[in-house]
């Protein structure tokens, strides 16, 4: 493999010299800037081997070096072993970005290149600034990557189906959408990502794993909505039914930019620079009369407000997938008494064989976190690749299982840390501290229209007072059937206090504290909740708002020290298990039922 | 008055017309962008009338309008009665701000002018660039404000003086500034903001009102350190050896435009956006060879960081100023009794004689604010403009000063709202909830270098407990005998997850929780803060802090609702009393002295 490996840069390096660059980026990006990317964009993972889901290559005309954050420190070290690439530990003290290390290594006039379908405009802007004010030249070049890969796999011609449950019509969000791209000063609206498009259209495809969406971009104008997408896609008879009915106009996805191009002539077209990649902004810069304006998609704001019906159906979504984690821990149970040692990667399939039997069960929302003892301390851990380690009945260690289902009525994502044996009491502390915590954000009344920064402390200060913290955020939004990570809004200190960042009804958001003692154990509890009115104070200055928690899981008793505890947060989880028993029980074989029945016992 | 303000206005439009302006806009700022304006840069009050701190004027060929925040909505209203200028009020619902009004109201291919002395580069940038999107262009004209006011009054000569209280030397700045300079890829830095020049060269002045700066710019290069100033202020022979000394090399500041283009040429120039004006900002794209690198100035984050000389300097200035607030409070108290009636601005008088009593004291550090009843609910009520209402023995209400001293062993700013009669049991409450977020800060303990919006959440908790919010930040930064106001840290939800502000050692910040019930009267109880290395928890994973509360004055006790607060809570606000009579009792007169026991007794 680093043979091939050399071969493949090599390889890149005289397309470098052909194109006169003395650099070249490769991202984990494609066209879309999907979070999962299809296969036929794993350019980085063709070239280096590496096969983490974030990473930043540059090759030099001498050197390579591949940028990764902390998860997949180890990982690519030893990927990356005999291939000649430098690992550069993203996130570590003193080791600058691929962007700040541009700027420090290479020399003034040199010509960095990148393909700009695999960058943000957002990015692709900053970066050449930043290389800019070097003297060094950011050089978009489309076609090379492509050139160095002659086994490329072809697109995916999964089809595109009718998506309605919860839904509105297309009409009805057409209609908001066209209202906030009028109020931003546009007559048209162009999307490129791939959740937005599937939301908007009330279709769902399956080219990309984890996330029921399909290849295409939307351009929506006063007077239409375009679709552009691969036709072997929509040859079924209810989605041509479905795109008559509703206004939408198919054009080929390999015409697209021509059309677009045209489509927008002497327009003045709405272009979310996070959300579309330099290419399509360069096209429309070059060869259109467009004028563009920079400005978030309405469709992230839009799709991220839940309708009743959407929330209602995740409610049950909740019940079928508490149920299957149920059956899972019940199994688990009986397995390990049974005196056996089962793995990570056993575990994450027997999780997802127990999602697979409910009903709705599409795929699971992402690869599950499966982590026993230490590797719970790496907060994104992949059993897969990071040693898939056995558990067995009596090895006194924290199991942190951290996953979630794409059903057709809702997106579900839930993380719990059990107890295998016994804790030790510094176990009990951390494990205690995490729960009020998630408590604290559980249990909190708050204004209307908080900014998720705000409200991210409250899960701190438990944490705090015993000296502890956790590098990532609080929470992030959920897809309805969509991406398990959606925006605008999320919980974190580094949530920004932008308007359509606020914390407001219909919202699906996750609740996930965690503490992680690196070479011992993690901690994280997550259940997903969702803002609604709080009418419990008649006094209040404004209107208030509570979180109503959907994810419905027992939360490991053992591990909790009651003496930390006010009987306020005592009282939570007592009632929260009452309610996960009464919902579920229902639901259970004997042996999950037997298995819940104990997991809820009173504290 | 409105006939003359219609005749200046007039003169406005005929300028406009000269230069073929459909609009012009006055700010409230001059070349330095000051906090405080200088006499002769208020060309908006020269022209409205208006006499708040904060307005954007906007004059068209027909029309003209001021904008401003609520707290001059009514001020605004009274004085530009009958001079045709239309009121638009800030921050109300469906208002634009000037910049969206100009983008909806202006037609396309029209002018719009503004004094590039009188606005941000960065604000310049934003409003061009949000004009251009409507094909409105944004013509930046310098001469004609000037033009328009005959009797302007000249710039200030006050002396500069020589400052070294706890200052490091010259050179140690300089050289953290270098460094700072060079890690951002500069060889120069050019610094526009009165306090950062009068910090790095340790002078002080009295251009400005509550702020001992004077008038000048400052370019540092890797050689040299050039100070632009009128050369009437620096005649004094120490300071001309202070100069001499520390290698500053002062250069007229009517000269400096050509000076610094000629210094510059060829140079790597770090420049602040947020914090030079758009003039020099074109001065250097124009006339000089310079590359422009923008980024914050290293002066605001250096000068952030108190030295210990300061800070123990700033205790004893404490002691000064809360000894003047205990002798105003005492004098009051045997006014009320004697059945006088005192107004605002009185109070405000009084409390600035016993200031100026105080060693060391120069200026008030801001108006400050008096504010009896309703008067309170406004956050930034002036008595001066604001009605100056009475206040007498049996009024039943609340008294709400927030004012500051200028030292020159610091700047204070403290808060305190106390009971004139009889309580109602709200106001017991909303007191209580708003001591209790004071608090909830003062004890707080958090990781080192959190951000400010994380810590803001926590004063605010027990404010949402009750159903009640404050609409401004938490804390703000505080200078070292220089502006009460200070970046770039803050507590705020608004405060910016950005490197330089993080929470750290060193930082002097507000603590000012407050609660508004319009109509009736407004609560904020506010102490200076410094972070310090919390050592108490020997398990901590990380470098934890708390706060030092360093202002010494009583807190109403008349108006706490025990029964609302925790034993920690009682305990704190009777450690705070023990500590505040312990300091202050030693500078006291008798009066004062009775009262302050009294104010202090336990909970």
């Amino acid at each position: 493999m680093p043979q091939t490996i050399a071969n493949r840069l090599q390889a890149l390096r005289c397309e470098m010299q052909k194109e006169a660059l003395n650099a070249w980026i490769v991202t984990c990006s494609d066209p879309h800037l999907c979070e999962y990317l299809p296969e036929n964009w794993m350019f980085l993972r063709y070239l280096t081997g590496f096969t983490g889901s974030y990473a930043t290559l540059v090759v030099t005309r001498e050197a390579a070096f591949l940028w990764t954050d902390s998860r997949y420190w180890e990982q690519a070290a030893r990927q990356l072993e005999g291939t000649g690439i430098e690992v550069k530990r993203l996130g570590a003290a003193g080791v600058p970005s691929p962007g700040l290390w541009l700027q420090q290594n290479m020399p003034a006039e040199s010509e960095v290149g990148i393909d700009p379908q695999t960058i943000s405009e957002q990015d692709f802007r900053r970066l050449e600034t930043a290389l800019t004010e070097r003297g060094i030249h950011l050089t978009a070049s489309m076609g090379l990557l492509e050139r160095l890969w002659p086994e490329r796999p072809e697109a995916s011609h999964a089809p595109v189906y009718v998506f309605t449950n919860g839904q509105k019509p297309v009409n009805e969000k057409l209609a908001s959408v066209r209202k906030m791209m009028r109020a931003a000063g546009a007559d048209s609206l162009l999307i490129a990502t791939l959740e937005d498009i599937a939301w908007l259209t009330n279709l769902r495809g399956s080219d990309i794993a984890c996330t029921p969406v399909f290849r295409a971009y939307a351009l929506v104008t006063d007077e239409a909505l375009y679709l552009y997408v691969d036709p072997e896609k929509i040859k079924d008879a209810a989605v041509a039914a479905h795109l008559a009915q509703n206004g939408i106009t198919a054009v080929d996805y390999a015409k697209r930019r021509d059309h677009i191009a045209s489509a927008l002539k002497d327009r003045r077209v709405l272009l979310d620079p996070a959300a579309v990649n330099h290419a399509v902004y360069a096209l429309l810069e070059e060869q259109s009369s467009a004028y563009v304006i920079a400005g978030e998609r309405p469709t992230l704001l839009l799709k991220s407000r839940k309708s009743r019906a959407e929330l209602d159906l995740l409610r049950q979504t909740m019940r079928e997938d508490g149920a299957a984690l149920c059956e899972f821990f019940a199994l688990l149970d009986e397995k390990l008494k049974k005196g056996e040692t089962v793995t990570e990667v056993q575990m994450a399939q027997m999780l997802h064989e127990e999602r697979a039997k409910r009903k709705g069960f599409v795929s699971d929302s992402f690869e599950a976190i499966v982590a026993v003892g230490e590797n719970s301390a790496l907060p994104h851990y992949n059993p897969k690749t990071g040693g898939n380690a056995p558990l067995a009945q009596y090895d006194d260690t924290l199991l942190l299982i951290d996953s979630g289902g794409q059903y057709t009525t809702g997106t579900t994502d839930v993380t719990r840390t059990v107890l295998i044996g016994r804790a030790t009491d510094a176990m009990k502390t951390d494990f205690t501290a995490v729960l009020r915590g998630h408590i604290a954000l559980a249990l909190a009344v708050f204004p209307k229209g908080a900014f998720g920064s705000q409200l991210d402390t409250l899960v701190r200060t438990p944490l705090w007072e015993i000296g502890a913290d956790f590098g990532h955020g609080t929470g992030h939004g959920v897809g309805f059937f969509l991406s398990v990570h959606e925006g605008p809004v999320s919980i974190s200190p580094r949530a920004p206090a932008r308007e359509s960042a606020r914390v407001v009804p219909g919202l699906v958001l996750s609740n996930e504290p965690g503490l992680y003692r690196e070479g011992h154990y993690g901690i994280r509890t997550e259940n997903l909740v969702t803002p609604v009115p709080d009418e419990t104070m008649l006094t209040a200055m404004q209107p208030m708002l509570h979180f109503e928690t959907l994810t419905l899981a027992p939360i490991e008793t053992q591990l909790i020290k009651t003496a930390m505890m006010t009987p306020v947060e005592i009282n939570w989880v007592n009632g929260y298990h009452q309610r996960v028993r009464e919902e579920l029980l229902p639901l259970l074989s004997p042996r999950a039922a037997q298995w819940l029945k104990r997991a809820t016992e009173i504290i």
